[in-house]
């Protein structure tokens, strides 16, 4: 038997995986008592996740269900195995990635912006002054889409996420340029002490690193000074990984764009200037979360205890030296 | 020599891949005189082409750069060859599909008006009836986004803009079913006639067909109630092929989401209640329209004119029979 602790609103929908010698117990957020559990998959409000660790006692294995554990590591004592959920993100996130970069080029938010006003706005409907610096104005015909199709993408950060955005960037015809911590080859990736040389190449930049002490504000007023005129940012990673105040004075100089799902500070307060700055989309960190993601996620916990009561070794164990 | 007809307001950054034989004509939209051309390239503005063509003598070849010529055949003489767009779409109608799909799957409209309301809006955000229907509501796992993985996307009218759309949605992991007017094999594409057969097993319903009296209204009433509930249809052919009044009544059920570039009306003025029905996402015909389609084109065109000069068949004619 292993005894698995699961956030007492979970679904039983999502429990049908798991095998039947794990004992379920739900570990409500507010109450005062103890439970004895051995592997705790914790909940997705990270608020509770630390009040709630400390209710329980002879945890062994503590399962994220998050590719990010920056936000575990200051709580969870280093003789319990922390697991991160490596892997179950690729399909949404890289998803959202495309998504983001497709709306972006497509100025989808200005479509949806006219469609609110109920306004047809074709050619005329076009204001953006960045595109004059970035692509040609032909007489007529204005900007008003652009292709994916011959753009360079600089993916920083290249893991399991990284590979999936690239497989489905492919068939678009785009040049993908990949940079992770250390130089790896098929396919060839380039370490990041090369960032520099590599931010004037890319129309898109992706940044998709984990948050270390060595990402923080990986990207700042150098590195955004380095990427191309008009050349859109996309964050899928945390939101220090990108100095706000620098992203900020690059966006109303119309120097860059941006597509965001994380932010610094996040959530972002109402009247924060990202909001409403130029050539700047921003989604409420939702990239991973589709209800297909959360089935993938518990199939994979369900299979880690599967391991763990086989004896056998289990996956995505998070060490110093791997992080 | 060639004389060849032009938009008096054409960028010469256009013209640059044309054959030194060729005698550029600008045609003034607004002139009473007569201009003698051999081979004329449409104009964009449909409202300007029919006056214009008035107006031209000696005409043998027109050259759209639309892949619908619905507009043309009807002021059009017969004994003049027409010439399509056919195949220089593909890149930019085929992105906007993508995007299109993604866009809706992901909510980005929605996180558009949050952004706009500067709200940061997650799960508790989502207000969107039709989810409960067609998505698991798992406890506290509100529907913030969906996979694209694991759809089914019905293409309708599968020539080449369907196969660019089927290669940039493959990696994505669809299921591809295919429809045109007639059956084919490698990959297999059901004939029309199947249509209603296939309806119910698609998430997502692409249209892409020539706008001809065969497809006129080819999505009524009786197709969309074939539709999956919840169940996306996207329209990047024309308005008509959709019946508008059909559209708003499942829309306003919850029936099905829409994505469109095009509508009928067209343009969709003020006030009417397609823009704000719900489900539905609405760009101005913008599909096609990207500065590097435009230079695509006008290679093709250029081409066009150097087979015309060497008496080799022109492509993309347009014949009774194939269209």
């Amino acid at each position: 038997m292993v005894r698995v602790g699961v956030d007492e609103n979970l679904s039983p929908d999502l429990l049908v995986d798991f095998p039947s010698e794990a004992e379920i117990i739900r570990i409500p957020r507010n109450a005062a008592q103890e439970f004895a559990i051995d592997f705790w998959i914790l909940p997705f409000a990270r608020k509770d996740a630390a009040a709630a660790f400390s209710r329980l006692t002879g945890v062994k294995v503590v399962q994220s269900m998050m590719a990010g554990v920056d936000w575990i590591l200051p709580w969870l004592p280093k003789d319990i195995t922390l697991c991160d959920g490596r892997g179950i993100h690729d399909i949404s996130t890289s998803e959202w990635v495309v998504t983001a970069i497709l709306s972006s080029l497509k100025r989808f938010p200005l479509y949806r912006d006219l469609q609110n006003r109920q306004e047809w706005g074709g050619q005329a409907a076009v204001r953006d002054g960045y595109m004059n610096e970035t692509g040609p104005q032909l007489g007529q015909y204005r900007i008003l889409s652009e292709d994916l199709s011959g753009k360079s993408v600089l993916i920083v950060g290249y893991g399991s996420i990284g590979a999936a955005i690239e497989s489905r960037l492919a068939p678009f015809g785009i040049n993908a340029i990949r940079v992770a911590r250390s130089a790896r080859s098929t396919p060839e990736v380039f370490p990041v002490s090369e960032l520099h040389r590599l931010l004037p190449h890319a129309d898109i930049v992706i940044t998709i690193v984990p948050f270390t002490p060595e990402t923080d504000k990986l990207f700042g007023a150098r590195e955004l000074q380095l990427m191309k005129p008009g050349a859109l940012l996309v964050n899928a990673a945390r939101g220090p990984v990108v100095d706000t105040d620098a992203m900020l004075e690059a966006l109303n100089a119309g120097k860059i764009r941006a597509a965001l799902d994380v932010t610094d500070p996040e959530p972002l307060p109402p009247g924060h200037p990202l909001w409403s700055a130029p050539g700047c989309l921003i989604t409420p960190h939702i990239a991973g979360s589709t209800p297909e993601f959360i089935h993938r996620a518990f199939r994979f916990g369900a299979a880690q205890v599967r391991r763990y009561l086989a004896g056998e070794p289990l996956e995505n164990i998070v060490t110093d030296a791997g992080y």
